[in-house]
Formats: structure tokens, C-alpha cells, sequence
């Protein structure tokens, strides 16, 4: 599950910390505590809609743009989960599949596509050995 | 100010009308009372992270997508309000602005990028009329 609140909270702490300000600056222009904003900040705290508009108004950042950022992550987020879970039911289907004996498993896993080749032996004429 | 939880709100309810699917249905799918769905949806009860995630389970719908639809609803919401705000700052500069005397007013309103051009009075010939 993507968790939405420690996302917004990375996105708020990026654009923080690209205009060098600390968390003092933001929390005492945003109206709220340094402590919540941290944990807003960390994800460890939902933000309310007003606290989440005030942040922004104090980082001079529309709301809009934070979310789109947002929305961006959160898909790259889902379509790796999405990717995972696909290679764990392959895995699982493998893992749960019939045998079979070993001969067809063999067949399968090289499959005879050519037919071996003969051993050339090369042998170096007496001759030439001499000389 | 733009207030998130009614815009997201109104997003789920729409992705849920749109399904044609009832309160009671994706409440007991996303394993929340139909209350708390029924004030997440108007906007008077902020959904937390997790909830947000398992109403979107429930809807079959990726967080992501209705993150950017959101976004984009609030980028809406905040060009008008900007727009809004400009409007007023006009209207109060024009409020408090010095007044002028009658003359200077009535230039700028209308001013004389043409010259007032002359009244030519058509004529009949007599001869015509007589005709």
C-alpha cells in the first residue's frame, strides 16, 4: 500500500530545503508547531487540508503543484508494487506447478533445436610433425 | 483557500456514481462505516492515508490517477481565486485612487485619437425635387 502521508511529507521537506530554510522559518510562517511539522514532514502525521494549504502558502508553493508532484510519485510507487506482485505470482505459479520427470525436464530446458555435432578430430600429419 | 478534502471528496464520489455503485457497496469493500464514506465524499471528514488507499482498492481505481485529477481540480480552483484577488486589488486601487478634475476624467475615458470630423450637410438640388 502506498502511504500517501509520507510522500506529501517528502515533497513538502524538498521544496523546504531547495529555498535553505528550516523547519523554525516555515513552521513559525505556517502557523504551526515545529515538532508537528517535522512529523508531518518525516510522514509520521497526517496534515489537515488548512494545515496542508498553510504549509504551502509558506513555502510559497501552490497546493497544486506539491500534488501533482505527488500524484507522479505515487504512480511510479504503484507501478513498481504493481511489477512485484506480478513477479511473485509467477514465482508462486512455478513453484506450485506439476512435476514433470526428468527427461522431458531436460528436453524442455535445452530443447534438441540441432542435432549434435560429430567430434572432428584433428590430427596433425606425421609429416609436417618431422619438419 | 482551496480546501483538499471536499475536492477529493467529490472525486471519489464521482469514480463511484460513475461505477453506479452504492455507499453501502464500496463501504463494506473498502471495510469502513457508510457514515464516514458518506462525510469523506462531502468533504467534512478527512480520510487518513490508509483509508484513502483502501477506498481506491475498493473502487478499483489507482490512487495516483485520482491524486492527478485532484490536482489538476485545485489548480482550477486556484487560478480562479488568483484571478479573484487580482480583480479586487484593481478595484481597490481604483477605489482609493486621487481624484482628477472633470476635464482630465473625460480625456482618458475618451481620449482624441481622432479628430472630430466635420458634419456635411447633403443637399438636394432643387432641379431633383422639382423633378
Amino acid at each position: 500500500m502506498v502511504l500517501l502521508r509520507r510522500i506529501i511529507g517528502e515533497a513538502l521537506r524538498k521544496r523546504r530545503r531547495a529555498q535553505q530554510r528550516t523547519l523554525r522559518d516555515v513552521s513559525t510562517a505556517a502557523n504551526v508547531s515545529l515538532g508537528y511539522l517535522s512529523e508531518i514532514e518525516r510522514g509520521h502525521k497526517e496534515a489537515s487540508s488548512e494545515l496542508l494549504a498553510s504549509i504551502c502558502e509558506a513555502l510559497d508553493t501552490r497546493l497544486s503543484d506539491v500534488l501533482g508532484e505527488v500524484s507522479r510519485t505515487v504512480a511510479g510507487v504503484e507501478d513498481s508494487q504493481r511489477l512485484e506482485k506480478m513477479r511473485e505470482a509467477r514465482r508462486a505459479r512455478v513453484a506450485t506447478a506439476p512435476r514433470v520427470d526428468a527427461t522431458v525436464t531436460a528436453l524442455r530446458v535445452r530443447p534438441l533445436t540441432h542435432p549434435p555435432q560429430r567430434r572432428v578430430r584433428h590430427t596433425v600429419p606425421e609429416a609436417r610433425v618431422a619438419a
